[in-house]
């Protein structure tokens, strides 16, 4: 490999010295086992990236469109797995047995697995695995599993990451040459053994979601249950009011400002305990313990559920003024000449006003990061663009939106009846984890504290090992 | 091409011995005949990948940022185009003529025609055809005219989809390398009579969206002047009220609810109708008619128009209180004292509460549905998520967004006041479709028939064909 | 390089004789040097594209999960430098000085130098000129500096475009290779002079949204003062009203729509300007003047902006009946007596219905514009689609939003007390700028005026220079 690295890369780029020549570069052949939805849109999409195609099938399909294309052939499985060396098993794990009868058509042939299961554990073993099995002499790459027909069908694979697995190098090396020609992006995941993971992809549901999810739900029925004996038990049983139809828009909407506000502080604080833990340990270089890991993968998912309940109560609010209770209300004071409020209360009206407007825009911005955790949004950014949004405008959205809680609290804290039964209302509850946070950042945000933990975060250690004199701290 | 094919991976990874060699690896050079936007666009970026490029050109722009490349060079259309194996053409088809001038220099070369028009059939044949007749010797190759001068400009290729087309396969094969190595994703369309079919993608507009606005339009149309009739036109006639206003807001806010849930409804009723046909048929492998097929195409675009209707109407609901009517129908109701609501209905109260509830998570669940349909966060879904999106969530956001529309009626159905002049309201109608959407998902949401369904779609075939013994099916 | 290029071709196409070949193919070796973070995730994607890691490492990290890997090797710096041909620095800046003892063992190989700094201009030369001044005989490649750690780690990088920069062609094409395996798309930025723009991309701040936001701001504190003037201190001055709790809500209402309508006609303004510079100029292939080149690109922020705004007095509006003042002023007005509504006024009841119908599709409208400037949506538009879109829909937009600004002053423009102070009330002054550009762009629209416009932009020119007789026009 002396000179012709060099040189290799000049043939590389393109030339083309006259299109007279011999047509000796056909493009390859390649073999699909199978007619199914999956074998033809993988054969049209293979055409179509210049390769061509040979289908092995027991029962040929007279008259589908693909046949017409002269690019293609269809032959019996053993005369296309002969004549191509990479193939592609697209058939059921069920009926994989046929392919043990022609193992020696298939010797030193690269056999690709693309089968998915409906469940996970179907199988004690994975397909790609059990496929190895029956035909021990091929070199079996399990991948691009993720592929469906419909993105196939409709060219959605430019840049799409995929996987593949498998003992052999050089055969999945093939695969992945392959499959870049497809425009697909691939990733190696090793040896075989990894197959089962790969077979999972597809069936994976949301697992970044269950732990924000999870706290939601608990968070969403403890103060359902905390605000419903508050509220209109104590009601019921202290002053005989039937006030259940509160359950369905006033109880809800005093849950989800409550669930979306702790859970919005709930994304910040991991990351205010590993700087805290950072600062404490004086290097960045430990690991973080595993909860605390978890929590920190967590935070996206945790602060889009938060946006949602946001929204929630956003909608709730918008809606009071045309609910038949609020209305029923407004005119029964109105006749009753109760309570009126003859005289136009200032500070009322300030304080009122600063809590709506501390909720819009703690809203609006709350929104703004929601936007910019689009993939498409977000990896657009700049890393310090990145930075700036997920840190510095997330603890504005905490800040403001706390305020908004407190601001609705200003002057209900001091009062004895706000105290129903000795227990504090949901609003105190909610606002300790937001102001902890922030006190938190805060103490993180002072010169001294933050020189350190910078200095820290750039590879620096309080306790330098004095393993040499060429200190280096590393990227 | 025996043990070539594994030593050319080899070589292929790149290496590079040292750098001291002689430089033979110099980079491809390009030719661009034009330098138009598009052109030295195109230009810039082809330098950015690491070619070179001489342009052709009768007038040269002095001082223009590009030529000061020292790897650019300008020179006669002639004599560019002998120096490179690749062309492209930059010029408008209505100046193809200069090069049938210059045949004997094009001979054996790569034309690739990047040419757009501005109207569809605007001319008897493709731009890249008529270029083919006009230079039989080289080897047209239609394609990257989906790329716009300020996407170049932009480096905004990367991982983005063309087309290309051409009758030489080594012609299209050189090109498509090329584009490759821009970072594009490069889909063959096979030969240059799909030149057209190029040539209208940029002209396309909105094809998928045409069914399902036809039929909101349509939709919105009916039930306006179906309910102008019953509610403005009825009022006018029988007591007398003119009451025409109520055609900005109440009306709209009657429509867009309506036409919203239907066309919700009909996002799910393809969908049902296939699975029936394949119970009824006992196979997956017979086609769909043509009309299903269309209406499954166009699902996605059926739901975001419901979703655009959803949205208005939710917006002209939280508009409500501050209009000019309801506030003096409030006002004027408290002043004659006429049909004032001294007793709080309870029943009243959860109803309306129930009604408005329903709404916002109905309302909620869409947009949710709605965000998941962007392409960059659907993308990054697995088949089971979004699989569980899509059906789950969707079925779930209709029934929520259907009992909203029953809980609205609840008290209304059996009231003969209901039917003014015999004709039922629009709530009740909007609800048909979305009833049988929901019963026939019930039904297929039986056990026995799941099974069975489940079974089809795997692949199995009620009236098995009896070819031979080794069954399979594919995937 | 006769006829090889064909051949090539052929071979480039992968083949895959048999596998019992010798592994001659084993994957290239790449070499990082510093086992931080990102040189960590770096090996880790490496390996996962095929490739072969050694870590040059001063402090060996015994139990690193990456280390378990047998194709990982881990040796001293000069060995592992010494063991392949691309190095990797992920290494601080501040350390590079070790690299100048170990000259020889680097002389030949490419350096690519990833570091980025904490802020702009923390040293007087880029860091990837330093490292080659220490290192004059090997070539050193800036690039990849965009790539984070986190992205690695989570295969973030299909199709992502990354930037190269070196002063060796050589080196830069080993490394774009390398880069192109990885899934990324690669821009040669030039000469190693380059370095310090692509070392500034990761530290860019929004440098787009900059004068979007100036505009925003200026206009939003302009019109602050001049509705505080005109509304709070007047109404003291003159009545000795104390009303300054309109600040909050009512203000900021005024105030929002204002600035949005303005920003969202400062997007069409310059797009009309353009256009009849062109006509006056009578060709397009003289450049704009500086300021209007850096407005038309800061185009779709600036209706961004505009989309917030609106967002924002959508929301506001929306809050407007649950405010106390207006609970107040609606109670006390029945209390009092004073202005009530006896009659119904059917023109006020169409105005304001118009008023608040004319808003909400507008809105609407402008929701829609903004979902399609996202990436994945936009990115998927043809060229006509985009175009409709951004200059039909668009134009619409802001047609319907000034017109909801007419709508609202429709009975206050002749009226006397409309002026208090002499000044012009403020939804006066916003509809000067949208008017202006809806005018400017009904004089383009008119046939003889849209025909010559168009010619001009297909490439035809008033003053056609007599080159010669082949006139053509570029793309």
């Amino acid at each position: 490999m002396d000179s012709r690295g060099l040189e290799e890369m000049t043939l590389n780029s393109m030339s083309l010295r006259s299109l007279d020549m011999p047509a000796e570069s056909e493009p390859e052949l390649l073999c699909i086992l199978g007619t199914g939805d999956l074998g033809r849109s993988l054969g049209e999409r293979l055409l179509q990236s210049g390769f061509r195609v040979v289908y092995g099938s027991r029962r040929l399909h007279g008259g589908s469109p693909l046949l017409s294309d002269p690019r293609v052939q269809v032959t019996s499985h053993e005369a296309a797995a002969q004549s191509a060396n990479i193939i592609f098993v697209c058939v059921h794990r069920e009926h994989y047995e046929f392919l043990a009868t022609m193992r020696n058509h298939l010797q030193g042939k690269v056999l690709v697995d693309l089968s998915n299961n409906l469940k996970k554990d179907m199988y004690p073993e994975a397909n790609a695995v059990y496929l190895q099995r029956l035909v021990p002499k091929a070199a079996v790459v399990k991948g691009l599993n993720t592929l469906s027909a419909w993105a196939l069908q409709n060219g959605l694979l430019a840049g799409k990451q995929v996987y593949l697995c498998g003992d052999s190098a050089e055969a999945k090396q093939a695969v992945a040459q392959m499959a870049t020609k497809l425009g697909l992006s691939v990733l190696d995941k090793g040896s075989l053994s990894a197959a089962r993971e790969l077979e999972d992809f597809p069936l994976k549901l949301f697992p970044e979601w269950r732990l924000p999810l999870s706290v939601a739900l608990g968070l969403t029925a403890f103060f359902f249950f905390y605000l419903l004996i508050r509220d209109v038990i104590y009601a019921y049983v202290e002053k005989k009011d039937e006030i259940s139809y509160r359950i369905m828009v006033s109880l809800a909407n005093k849950v989800f400002p409550i669930v979306a506000l702790i859970m919005l502080s709930l994304c910040y604080l991991p990351g205010a305990i590993a700087a805290f833990l950072q600062l404490y340990r004086g290097t960045k270089y430990s690991r973080f313990p595993n909860w605390l890991d978890r929590w920190m993968v967590s935070r996206k998912q945790m602060g889009l559920v938060a946006l949602g309940f946001a929204f929630l109560h956003v909608t709730y609010t918008f809606i009071i003024p045309i609910r038949y209770a609020v209305r029923h209300k407004l005119i029964s004071r109105i006749k009753k000449n109760k309570t009126t409020p003859f005289r136009f209360d200032n500070t009322e009206a300030w304080g009122t006003d600063s809590f709506v407007t501390l909720g819009i825009l703690g809203f609006f911005l709350f929104v703004l990061l929601g936007i910019t955790s689009l993939p498409s949004v977000g990896g657009s950014l700049s890393w310090r663009e990145f930075n700036f949004i997920q840190s510095k405008l997330g603890h504005l959205t905490l800040f403001i939106c706390t305020a908004h809680g407190y601001v609705y609290g200003w002057n209900k804290f001091l009062l004895p009846s706000t105290y129903k039964w000795y227990t504090p209302p949901g609003f105190m509850l909610c606002l300790i984890v937001p102001s902890v946070v922030l006190v938190l950042k805060g103490i993180l945000l002072l010169p001294c504290v933050d020189r350190t933990l910078t200095l820290i975060r750039q590879g620096w250690e309080r306790t330098q090992p004095k393993v040499d004199e060429t200190k280096q701290t590393n990227l």
